[in-house]
């Protein structure tokens, strides 16, 4: 069945008005009054809708009925990532969004080679990404994606979670799987992981003085853009939400 | 630690003659005599040596210790794809031996768009992208890349290990993580998932008489490049080679 994400405020009184892109989009769906539709609010609500009318300008489709998505995770997890290099950044964010992150959000630490001058910019690029592995992925919201600036941001972020979780390739570490099944309650998380270079020395000890649960990923070296989505994975995994 | 892949052969009488290409790494890195690396037979054991004598045609190194490599899984899974289209088949290999997979096999169905001619001949370059996936993630092995041709013989290899999950998004399915924690017996593991069109309802079927898992991966619509490492990560954390 055909998704739309469109803000709440466009369903009022059991009726949702789609406007603009998403007019457009029904019209070329060719989907006809009586046909069923989605509607989500982005914000993991879904609205199974039927097609009252529809032209180029504005489509109009009655609410059948208002149902939470059921493709949102029961965990809300931030992916943060020290910023690699290319289009690692766009396969990190499209791969997290189906895994089923809650956002992505990336951040400048001491071995990033990528040091774009304005990150900013990218943004706009970065967020349709995520739209569209939403979209294609039957996600109930768009992922959030940002850009924090320097390292001391990701980890204010992290500690602002039920969980923060560092994942780090070396030294005395906690097992993920501990970690994750002596934490049942958790209702978000955040997993970092580093750029190509991984983490320095001292920002693994800012990150265990900030309480993060410093964790292995097993005994292979995983890429940077691969880490993430395979931690994300297993978070995903452990809290019941990939079955 | 610099890592060589040899064969076994070339090791005999607690000497390891290293000769041809990686001779000429072993200078290119400019280890000097005294220096240690790893050799890996490339079948789970490392053997750790130290040099004793380098040029361009040949290097000799003492076996100091030999070791069964630590970043082998317990589990030997085997990830079979129904071939997808352009360069996803070969961020499949790279991802699955970055996650731990022990082979990947790809294979015709009835959905599948690519129709290569001869896949054979693109054996080469995805058992290279193979190995340098295993050489850089510190495998012990190097994963075997196969082509199969038809979908029968994906379901024979699938009989043939302990457990067969076959992963598909819609109706009657089990739970993967139950059915991971009912079989913590299992050496041996495939994976199936499908093309990008994914899988013809009587694949599903043969699956099931096949006495495979039809399992989900949850709620998410994952791309077919996708599902693989999603799945195999999953494998890979119940069965405790993630931490």
């Amino acid at each position: 069945m055909a998704r739309f994400f469109m803000a709440g405020t466009n369903i009022a009184g059991g009726m949702a008005i789609i406007r603009g892109r998403d007019a457009e989009h029904v019209k070329v769906l060719r989907l006809r009054p009586g046909e069923d539709l989605v509607i989500c609010d982005g914000e993991g609500t879904d609205y199974k809708c039927r097609l009252v009318s529809s032209d180029k300008e504005e489509a109009k489709a009655e609410v059948i009925e208002v149902v939470p998505c059921k493709s949102e995770p029961s965990v809300k997890v931030s992916v943060l990532c020290g910023l690699p290099k290319g289009d690692k950044t766009e396969y990190i964010i499209q791969k997290s969004v189906e895994a089923g992150a809650q956002e992505i959000l990336f951040f400048q630490s001491d071995r990033c080679v990528a040091r774009p001058d304005a990150p900013e910019k990218k943004l706009e690029r970065w967020q349709r990404i995520a739209e569209e592995a939403a979209k294609q992925s039957g996600r109930g919201i768009i992922p959030r994606v940002d850009w924090l600036g320097e390292y001391a941001n990701a980890l204010n972020e992290a500690v602002h979670r039920d969980l923060g979780l560092f994942m780090y390739e070396t030294g005395e570490r906690e097992r993920l799987d501990e970690v994750l099944s002596a934490n049942p309650e958790a209702k978000t998380a955040a997993i970092l992981t580093g750029p190509e270079g991984g983490f320095a020395e001292f920002e693994v000890k800012l990150a265990k003085i900030a309480g993060l649960h410093i964790c292995s990923l097993g005994e292979r070296i995983l890429r940077c853009e691969t880490a993430p989505v395979v931690a994300l994975t297993a978070v995903m995994y452990a809290t019941g939400n990939l079955s």
